[in-house]
């Protein structure tokens, strides 16, 4: 046994002067954070983590998270060490067009998620423990290495909930209690039982072990491995900087790379060059396959109401048949998101995260990690408390499916803190996401399948109220087009809703007709990708656009018919109505009055669109269109 | 006693009769989550509230916060049975206009804040006991009624974590366990004990209860407001919909009025007037006063270089030694914020929320509540953790600062999970807010005072690198304005930028001037309110803007340019130059070029457009304004 101490210890002290000399070289980093960490990831490596680095997709490889993502030269460390990274591009830490980034994203392909925001890779644990629990049914362990620092954010005790509550015994997390956070002392410092006592009261079982005692670890991991029946988290009592004099466990020296780099590798007995057999997953067997059968969409009669939140959780059942990838996740509302429906058809596919939005996303991207399809599902108002977690999904080029519903004045009496009006002005502003914002049942349920196959974020709002079916079953709605509802060949101008508001945009269009002003009316219903071209030309060929949306002003329909028009030339002027007053309880008309995105409001503004171009036509560039 | 016993139970009777009287006038509510927390509420109103009605404002009052914010028919059958409103206003209910908003707001004096987003009653709770204990130094109280559902929310926990640490005696919580979430069980269901294990781990005193026993709640809350050293949680146990048998601990009854109104009032034993006199604050004594002094702004030497965050936490100082009201709340980065500055200088005034940015935006919003004066500051883009809170202070009409530092690409290294790219949208769509970006050193100076006299959630985003100081000390920056850096009578082009791409529109500007492309330069240090007028006179004058921003193309500086310009005819081309891909790590320069906003590209982009535009001249609208 003392040979492997020996040979734990030698690789630890590697795994030091590895991410003293990678930070270094950059200039920058975590060589402390990374310090603390090593006797435990040293042991991990060794003995515990069962990792195929020649193939990462392998689906009976562990996963290991770096919750504590700045203790990235400690994880590159460790990918030199199994052989993955040669010692030259571990060097190549924070250069311009890297892999090797300041904090861990999945350009590596062992790294499953991106980490480096605090609070979110013990969530995104549990939905990979989840997934392989409850989807692939494959024995891996996810391991988890946390800060002390980040046991403040809740999110961690949201993972801890869920975790017990799921009793993931595939799930260790380890916490890297070193005692010092950016700024100064953690709360409780190297009190491990305040740790232990908390993690016990969430269900989990938990160990304390001196973080630098590679045979305690050992023994600590052991035990963890063999706990059946709930989670395990080891605390271990570290120092930051351990064994190096110059920045052991001394205030001052987060983030930062070692002053005498020299010395310090001196120190801990100079470079080495251990190469590290990483066990390979003993386990056997393919992850389950649920069974899957034809598409079949929902359809709904033109002519008839149905609320799209309706439409979407009866496409999502449709898609989940179709499709045995498909996951729903609910964060306790699916009665009003209709993810209820999904629960009752596909229960083994359903997964209920309560009322505990970050840990809602944290699941959806656990889940596709491991190749899954999720859509989570809430009131599109509290996908704000996640909205970290989805930006850092972004990061972690995460494919998953969002819908949020009962956005908007429109869902009447329960007042402002369930309205979602700035949802499409969050998500648009996440890289690479999708948003769409379907105006009838129909084409609800045509959108759902192309959000499990879209890349990225792809969000949709739904409407709590039911509405008109426009379209016929069957019509096609793709990501990134919209739809003419309404057009002659003397449209003077152009009034552009989605959702609710393109129903207020029609009933002013009959109302204008009346008074001889025709209106076009289109239906954006994707607003990231947008259909600049229908928007383009309808601005060419009607001179003046209203676009109307329940959404504060900002960021919303309005905005993204903006950018399509940036660079247009003539560009016609373009009125946007939208919520600007906080509002209150009512009824949706009331309400919708009250903000001026009712039918009323959107011909007044028409009216007095077209008669202040009309009065300008002779000097008025936009007027040039109506040729 | 019995005689107590016996009125507390009238009066809880009356808070169910009321609260089926509201909701089945409105047609929608929470009667069952209301009923369920009668017997505690009427205890609490009758004997351990101290609050006085009708001086609400009176700092000696306790606080009353119910985080289960859909209980809202009890609360205001509390203020209907303490005289505050009438049985005929409490009645309206979810009306259009009426103050008696589906989920209580501070449209009503009694209420502190807007809840109805689960999980931030009691951070809030939290922060308002800290301003209890640390700047009033009053001994007021803060009961704050929670519900078992909204257990599951991390913010929960931060909440906790703070209050155990900060042993906030002034703070009793109780928990409403009454079993059923909105579509089933809940996780712990009526397991009083994991609620109790959970709260004592995190430094609570803990006391489960018969929360339908009058003498039980008397006793426990009894021993709460004698426990010193640590906060309390009383958790009940509890049905929903108690006293009702159509009702009472029935899954499906979540959220909607009574079917039978009649009969269960009838089985309540009808309608009750009963008035409470609700004890009056007993403790005496003024909020504590800091001293104050002159206001002393910092200034810097045009032509040095400086960053703005650096700037921002100088300027805070000297504000917080010239208002005694304004404190400073981090997230344990203030030597990146450098909020650290003010530790140093005003320690009494600082809070240290750790790693918890929800915590700390809910520390923020209870400062205000009693008044105070809240900058929270941490990275930009961990603000995202908290945009749920933000979102539900502007509900709350909340006067709170904050300070994103980090923002963008050019903090460099440290990669994509430390830069925020997307905050300018997030929080230019929170209704009423302010967002500012300041350019230079003096800029951020003079802005800081101006945050704390603003209303509704003011945003200063920061840069992290120094950059040339433009502008002379005690030159003006209004909230609102922008600043033409650069002008000349024949300019063709017009570049807008902020903060970090301000710089580089003026080196561009250079550049451009060598090959006689004049471009007039344009600081748009406020994003919201926007100097629309100078945007658009701009546009008139030069015919082509370029903007420039650190951020996603979505929701920036770019769309609070074409916002200006959205009715402006004629409208030139705007090209939005913006983050397009997703960085990685590099130095601040090769990731400013690679993203296309340095100044080589700004160059470009403006020489393309005025090409364009002159090629196109003889039938080009945007032409004629170069007149």
């Amino acid at each position: 046994m003392t040979d492997h101490h020996d040979a734990w210890r030698e690789l630890a002290a590697q795994l030091r002067v590895d991410s003293i000399r990678s930070s270094s070289a950059a200039g920058s980093g975590h060589p402390t954070s990374s310090m603390s960490a090593a006797d435990l990831m040293s042991v991990l490596l060794s003995k515990y983590l069962h990792y195929d680095f020649g193939t990462p997709d392998d689906p009976r490889n562990d996963h290991l998270i770096f919750s504590k993502g700045h203790a990235s030269p400690l994880l590159y460390a460790m990918y030199k060490a199994a052989g993955a990274i040669s010692d030259e591009e571990m060097l190549t830490f924070r250069d311009f067009g890297s892999r090797i980034e300041g904090h861990p994203t999945p350009v590596l392909p062992w790294v499953d998620v991106a980490t480096g925001s605090l609070g979110q890779g013990l969530p995104i644990s549990v939905g990979i423990a989840l997934a392989g629990k409850r989807m692939d049914r494959l024995p891996y362990r996810v391991w988890c290495l946390c800060g002390d620092s980040e046991m403040a954010e809740g999110s961690m005790w949201e993972a801890f909930e869920a975790a017990g509550f799921n009793r993931l015994d595939n799930l260790i997390a380890i916490i890297d209690v070193n005692r010092l956070g950016q700024t100064g002392p953690t709360m409780h410092e190297w009190d491990l039982d305040a740790y232990r006592r908390r993690a016990e009261a969430f269900g989990w079982n938990a160990i304390t072990v001196d973080g630098h005692d590679v045979a305690a670890i050992d023994a600590a991991m052991e035990k963890a491995v063999g706990t059946t029946g709930r989670p395990t988290v080891i605390v271990a009592k570290t120092e930051k900087g351990h064994g190096v004099d110059a920045v052991e466990d001394q205030p001052g020296k987060h983030g930062k790379a070692l002053d005498q780099e020299q010395a310090a590798i001196e120190q801990l007995g100079g470079p080495r060059d251990i190469r590290v057999d990483v066990p390979k997953p003993e386990i056997s067997g393919e992850p389950h396959v649920f069974p899957a059968g034809e598409l079949t969409l929902p359809s709904y009669e033109p002519g008839t109401k149905e609320a799209t939140r309706k439409a979407f959780g009866d496409a999502l059942v449709a898609l989940g048949k179709a499709d045995g990838k498909v996951i729903a996740i609910d964060g306790e509302v699916g009665n009003s998101t209709y993810t209820e429906l999904f629960a009752e058809a596909i229960p083994d596919r359903f997964i209920q995260s309560y009322i505990a939005e970050q840990q809602m996303i944290a699941n959806a991207v656990g889940m596709q990690v491991r190749g899954w399809k999720p859509f989570a599902a809430t009131f599109a108002a509290f996908l704000a408390r996640a909205y970290d977690f989805v930006r850092m999904a972004a990061v972690s080029r995460a494919n998953i499916a969002l819908a949020g519903s009962h956005a908007g004045v429109s869902i009447g009496e329960d007042g402002p803190s369930q309205m979602a009006l700035e949802d499409l002005a969050a998500f648009r502003a996440v890289h690479g996401s999708t948003v769409l914002y379907p105006s009838d049942a129909n084409a609800t349920a045509a959108l759902v399948p192309q959000m499990a196959e879209r890349s990225g974020i792809v969000f949709m709002r739904t409407t709590r109220e039911k509405t008109p079916i426009l379209y016929e079953p069957g019509d096609e709605f793709r990501i990134g087009g919209s739809r003419v509802v309404r057009r002659s060949s003397d449209d003077v101008v152009t009034l552009i809703g989605a959702g609710i508001t393109l129903h207020e945009g029609n009933a002013a269009a009959d109302e204008l007709a009346d008074e001889g002003i025709n209106a076009r009316v289109i239906d954006l219903y994707s607003l990231k990708p947008v259909d600049a071209e229908t928007v383009r030309d309808a601005a060419r060929e009607t001179g003046a656009i209203v676009t109307v949306e329940d959404h504060w002003p900002e960021g919303g329909i309005g905005d993204a018919v903006l950018e399509a028009l940036a660079e247009q030339q003539p560009h016609p002027p373009v009125v946007k109505l939208a919520v600007r007053d906080m509002p209150g309880s009512g009824t949706p008309a009331e309400l919708l009055h009250a903000a001026g995105i009712d039918a009323d409001c959107i011909a007044r503004a028409a009216r007095e669109l077209v008669s202040r171009s009309r009065s300008a036509e002779p000097t008025h560039a936009a007027g040039g269109e109506r040729r």
